[in-house]
């Protein structure tokens, strides 16, 4: 396990993201690690990230799922990229092009959420990243996210 | 057009939301309006909420998805209530079962967001919403949200 958050290896200029920008004072601070196989994040929600007292806000939720989503993608594509023989430098940035969250049941707020994600499907340049969301032992969240590498014309 | 938000006339118990509740003082504050056909609600993002300068972020963009989505269900579930021979008092609260967010085009910061919402179908006690968000006069993001009466387990 990389023990730098994928998202602090995105380049400086992409670091401002609110979920998960190193550089984005107000954010969320999502940070992400991978193994090669699988993604996991940790995240506890602030006492003000509720949907009902008691339980947390599923925009939240959706954000955990997308940050760590798109990190999971951008850390296999530098993972593809080593193998072909580039150089280890930045992380290229994948953006999101739909985002799909299954609320099984409702997500407790006070225990650390925990998230993992892995590949499920390739599609041409899009990669489809599975990620679960774990309170204790039990999924509370599932959700996918269809990754795309980030557009020329929002650089 | 009902000039109280949809989300002001949620019971206050159920007020708390982060993305729309009135006594969440941390919160977003999201207000949609519904006049029997279409729901509306206006946006304009922080300055902060951006995934890369100059771009709303998708997490935002799903919650507001969310908010208005949920909002619109427990609307049109009270105008349903009000035809049955109901009494017009608070309305029913609803949760996002799944949530949908298919990211079109890039979201610009600085305009105000507009979203429209309608009922797309019914499943036995679910509503599917459709929600479109616009920046200017070009949709930027499509969203479905699967609503369902609140659980009693949650109350």
């Amino acid at each position: 396990m990389n023990e730098e958050p994928i998202q602090h290896r995105y380049p400086e200029d992409f670091c401002h993201c609110y979920g998960c920008g190193k550089l984005n004072e107000e954010g969320l601070g999502i940070k992400s690690h991978w193994d090669g196989r699988e993604s996991v994040a940790r995240f506890t929600p602030a006492a003000y990230h509720i949907a009902l007292p008691g339980y947390v806000y599923g925009g939240l939720l959706a954000s955990l799922v997308d940050c760590h989503g798109v990190g999971t993608a951008a850390a296999i594509a530098a993972d593809e990229a080593e193998e072909a023989g580039g150089e280890g430098t930045d992380l290229p940035r994948y953006v999101t092009a739909s985002l799909h969250v299954y609320y099984l049941r409702p997500t407790p707020l006070g225990p650390e959420l925990v998230l993992k994600g892995r590949l499920k499907e390739k599609r041409k340049n899009k990669m489809v990243v599975e990620v679960q969301v774990f309170a204790g032992e039990e999924i509370k969240v599932k959700g996918e996210v269809v990754a795309a590498p980030m557009p020329r014309t929002m650089r």
